[in-house]
């Protein structure tokens, strides 16, 4: 890590006075730094380097943007997430109310509301339209998978005289903002693009945490329940419950230890075998389970044990999200399959809450994360900031460069204290992969 | 129907007094009229008939066991449902505290509990080991589906000194109990078979409601609002759930009313097509709403639809219940095929809520009716009544003879209110059936 | 009870066909018996006298009213109640989708909203304005307690060209109804007038369960699981929950049985003594309770123990609701005071979540509820019924005359199998009063 | 802040080898820097101070008790707190199932249950017990406030041959550790005491979160909107909420943020007036704001506007907390006094969900944290730490002294992006006091 892939991009020299009245101001020397060991932070300055960290995101004395020139717009892409419908209404709010930014946009459906061959319109946002708006799961502007042409989006932007873009989105979609930021810089113009990450799945690279995720571990917990209640209440039942989690198993640990009833959690971060290593395997480690305790409660991430497919090609979505193939399913077919060979009676019963968790409102400290994303998310705008995406780090807020934070995607550590706890309180000690 | 249809079999003449203080007493003369229309009661009278009636349920000033020998079994058989363990409370708490029984078995795992060659132990049921169980779903006592040999049955019955079965289940579960107060009869033993019918999909005839039928409803609320704000979050965007009821679609129905987000209700008991009738015709009929509104919101009942799959053969679970064809799966499939060939892009959000529906605690009002309808039970079996199920009607608790609440399903009537208000709020009006 | 106190009033004869379609029609001479017990029915036949019974309610084939020149209005009043915008969302959509009915109003504030001194304006409601208020609790139209001039109402009703008004309310807002509509005969105006009865308490007459109570019960039920907690978790810890129910423990009794964890539940039925009279009074016999368990949970409706307080003077709301003393707060102390005069610790929690519990949406059966009663209160309307309510009894909905559903309130039967259920799962047996 | 502030007692040298398997451990130098600010970290190193750092928590490769003759004691002090039960049943898994520490006591209703005058037994706690008390508010063991003779406390922690002592507990809770801590250190005795902070109020200083505050936000959420409901449901309609927070206002920050239908925010860091400053006092601007809009929001902190009553005593519980005077009732007087005196109609609808916050399991994230904190204080006594919290910070699990940790009340920052947000989105700006 080098301190210059914290830097972030600016459209130039922030000269006008906030109208932002009654809250504290941050300095733009103030900084987040990436690591916390003191001895590991005190080697930086001994060898004369440069302390990697974030700039500090917040409102600043001096802006950028003027705010009485300003149009703002606001685009949702990707799958839903709890919380779009609160950042929307936060950015909305702060740049209306704090800024006094006259027009705000909402895009429908994501970057293909920016083309107009797609003859979709978009809506002014206006306090009273967004004033409950939190209340509601999904997003009012709807949103989409896939790319647009890059050229033909910043045309849009100059035809509609818009400064600030606000992509609110995961990976694909800061990917594309980045595009946006090039083209915008290509054609040296005054406009701001911001990302607000979206990542149902936590996977984020320097972002601690992302919205949404906390309200999809709350509503994932009842299910793991569900699944122990359906376990118990038959002769060597299995509860099986499969959640997000293409690349990274965040959920599905989070979930585990949130609701210990879970026995196994399996994530993609750590491969395993069905057969053929004792118990070292799941299948055979399942029905010692069984003969023991006569129920079992199984959680699956749904990008967990893809290496036991045989698939000859790769599929894509829209997004250009690697396809998975059903880890769920099959694991209900193989435990049955299996259990029959060796004469176990088993009943089986699946779970795959997947859309219900990520289709309602963020709720509590998650809610109070979006907002306070979204009001960032104004500021770095306002700032002048571009291609950066707001982040999260070490307790603070954060401006992230989009290309540092889609430059890899975020796994869990396996000798991390959160994987630590998981085998810690479940059954199957999962192999570590061989490096 | 004839009065006779509704008379209950009882054990002997009921002569002990009962311990029950503090309670009111329902004479034996009291009944409950199964028609509620002055004008059709009235004939009876004139045309010298007995009106159909049920028997009143509820506690007798004089009972038929003498509780100080009595010995208890409950057991659970069949799917889960919510309320189980409220059930099994009421029972044991009616019981012990105001019978002062001094034994209640807990059977294990249903009618396999009570086989001897299943090697599983009943457990004896104490006021503190129930004390919080309605905190949890599914049951403590584990359930089964399938039969065992009636004779065993009532062997076992008689090696305990049972004298008070009491089975939780449905249908499957009442036809068993039948047999056993049949083949008690034949042996000529005075043991009473009662039945608390659980059924979530709310089909038994003659009990116009069963538990857990109204918790279900009210799990699957939620998952409409999450179906809506799937589809309106996507362009051209559905959100397809399906909800239990394989032959009878009251949660469907009850659900939509719910929570009117619904557009599209489909039914077991309305046969529909996918195309070849314009728009009475479901797909055809979608895709216009979609160009109309770009979204939409289909439920689905599990039995729904079954006449549109090629199944030479029928396959049943071990309850004797038919295996449906996934109406779900495959109307994700088709919807998806067919807008594809109508070159409309769709976007299909599908949710199986089935499990997570049925596996929670009882609550509210319905947890009251697991309650009195356990009470009811123990005061049935108390007074000598025997091949009986616990029922409701016309607002009050009532005995069934066991083989007139089987034989028939309830199915949803088309001409009734509730499903004119179903086809009032939803866009798809779906052809009745020619008789 | 005589048959003629359930005829229902009507403006004329229903000549018009309906254009209702795809719905069953009931007929005018369809009823529903007031009571359900056999014999008692037999008994009106050979004394010749009319059973006494409801009008069904329901779809007419032919209406009163011309569609085409009709105008609609809405209002609520008295406290909220979970279901009010459910109501609102099904007359809208019943009178707009299946009668074509052209404009419907939204009265807002109650009776208040047709005073043109208050100088509030009606909203006109569409289908688009209604369709997600199902969402919400409280009113969209806003509600107030209180009366308004009944001469100026019908001045106003006339002036607006009013046909059809359809008042959701309690005692207080049907009260007023029925003056309306006594004032609109005396005018011999062609004006509607329906209630559809809104009481948290449960506690009208003639009507086996009103909308919202199910809720209500369903949102109290968390808070005695709170209390239990809170009981265990201290020494000697009490968890007092107050609910509502001024004069009817409905709410109370149903909480108790559907989270059995309620030790003592006191309605306002049944008068009970602090001290004086040993263990039958309440303060002896929970210090008896805390000895030997060292917590209790006591659940109190807000009109309980009215007789323990010395009030020389009786005060009421604006809408002629006797108004309580607070039953929470003076228990609270008044064990505490106990506690320490017999030198027991004890560390009373007190619950008192009133508007907690009333200010939600209506879920599942109730939600259900809702919309049945809305579309049968539209079809009385059209059909030419005035001054009635839609009630519920014996499983169908059913008219009302207003002056029979206010002739008094609806109590908790002590003899019922309801509170027989209660005092068997309670620890306190209540005396009952003498009469 | 100096570095020697954050030096952790130990007890001895850890020599024997951890059991532990499976599992990542954290090296004794491993440190989470007190700030995070590159700069600031910068200029200790330049000034040659070392840089203020926690110990970083975690499981340690030697330890220092032998597991085989270890005893450990968990209580439970203070109020309830969403996770107790969670921290219990996590941290007798670590005990039992990584480290096999054969016996752990639960000691009853906290300090009180190590005293034996109180005659109180200590429970043995095995896996079965705590398997499913995860799904549980409250405490299994029970709590107390209040003080007991340190002395007395070390006599039983030998007699009992307890050599770890796990006190889940507040401010009070931990000063009681600490002097425990002393005097065991005074006795020369190797026993370890460590906290597990617990505050719903989250005001723990050098602990950026508290276990069960992020529940207490999930729960306070909904009554925002039900006073929301209240409040547009009537004619100038005022939802009033009162939450926990005695000193500091985190609770009702994280609410309005949540649930931004918050309309005044008032914590305790920020006194104000009720009249004289014009719109700058409460009640005026209050005024202005209904007759603008007809219905607000009020959400207030317990110990909010104490400055307001005339209190010439100060009163405190028996763990020494300021017993504040009841704003919420205080308030709703003065509001409706004032707009009588105004001639303004007001209905103010109160809503004081105190314990039904605070009493209910923790969920989602919140679980996951207390099961980390569990685990962490188990792994920090095995290691020989003593006298020591767990606490959190900059996405760390940290060692933090009790002395430390008790010496000042953590409070909002009236410059901090918390409040600032909340003040952007609140519409009554309160003054920032003077200092």
């Amino acid at each position: 890590m080098k301190r210059e892939d914290f830097v972030v991009s600016t459209l130039g020299k922030a000269t006008l006075p906030s109208p932002v009245v009654g809250q504290a101001f941050v300095s733009d020397g103030e900084t987040v730094c990436y690591e916390t060991d003191a001895e590991r932070l005190a080697q930086y300055i001994r060898n004369n380097e440069e302390i990697p960290a974030f700039e500090r995101a917040g409102a600043r004395e001096k802006i950028f943007h003027d705010p009485a020139w300003s149009r703002a717009a606001i685009l949702t892409a990707g799958g839903l997430c709890p919380g779009l419908n609160e950042v929307i209404k936060f950015l909305t709010q702060t740049l209306i109310n704090d800024y006094k930014v006259p027009v705000v946009y909402g895009i429908p459906y994501g970057y293909r509301g920016l083309n107009p061959a797609r003859k979709l319109s978009p809506v002014t946002l206006t306090m009273e339209m967004v004033d409950a708006i939190h209340e509601e799961g999904g997003t009012i502007l709807g949103s989409s998978r896939g790319q647009e042409d890059t050229g033909i989006i910043v045309d849009t932007l100059m035809r509609m005289n818009i400064n600030m873009l606000f992509c609110i989105g995961g990976d694909g979609t800061a990917r594309c903002a980045h595009d946006i930021a090039l083209e915008i810089k290509r054609r040296k113009l005054a406009i701001s693009v911001i990302c607000v990450p979206k990542t149902v799945d936590n996977d984020l690279n320097f972002i601690d945490q992302t919205f949404g995720f906390a309200t999809a571990v709350l509503q994932a917990g009842p299910y793991i329940t569900c699944a122990h209640s359906e376990a118990k209440g038959a002769y060597n039942g299995v509860g099986l419950v499969k959640v997000m989690g293409r690349d990274s198993g965040f959920i599905a640990a989070y979930t585990a230890l949130s609701n210990p009833f879970v026995n196994y959690c399996l994530i993609p971060e750590v491969p395993f075998t069905l057969e053929g290593e004792g118990t070292k395997s799941l299948l055979p480690h399942l029905v010692e389970r069984l003969k023991a305790k006569h129920h079992a409660v199984i959680l699956v991430a749904e990008g967990a044990g893809q290496e036991l497919f045989n698939s000859s090609e790769e599929r894509r979505d829209a997004s250009g999200n690697k396809l998975h193939n059903d880890i769920g399913t099959f694991l209900k077919g193989e435990i049955n399959r299996y259990c029959k060979e060796q004469g176990i009676e088993v009943n089986v019963k699946y779970f795959d809450p997947g859309y219900a968790i990520r289709s309602v409102k963020a709720v509590g400290s998650d809610a109070v994360f979006c907002a306070m994303l979204a009001a960032g998310a104004v500021h770095a705008a306002m700032a002048g900031r571009t291609d950066v995406m707001i982040g999260h780090w070490a307790g603070q807020f954060t401006h992230v460069p989009i290309a540092l934070a889609t430059s890899s995607r975020k796994k869990i550590e396996l000798d991390s204290t959160l994987w630590s706890n998981v085998q810690a309180m479940t059954c199957y000690k999962q192999q570590k992969p061989q490096k």
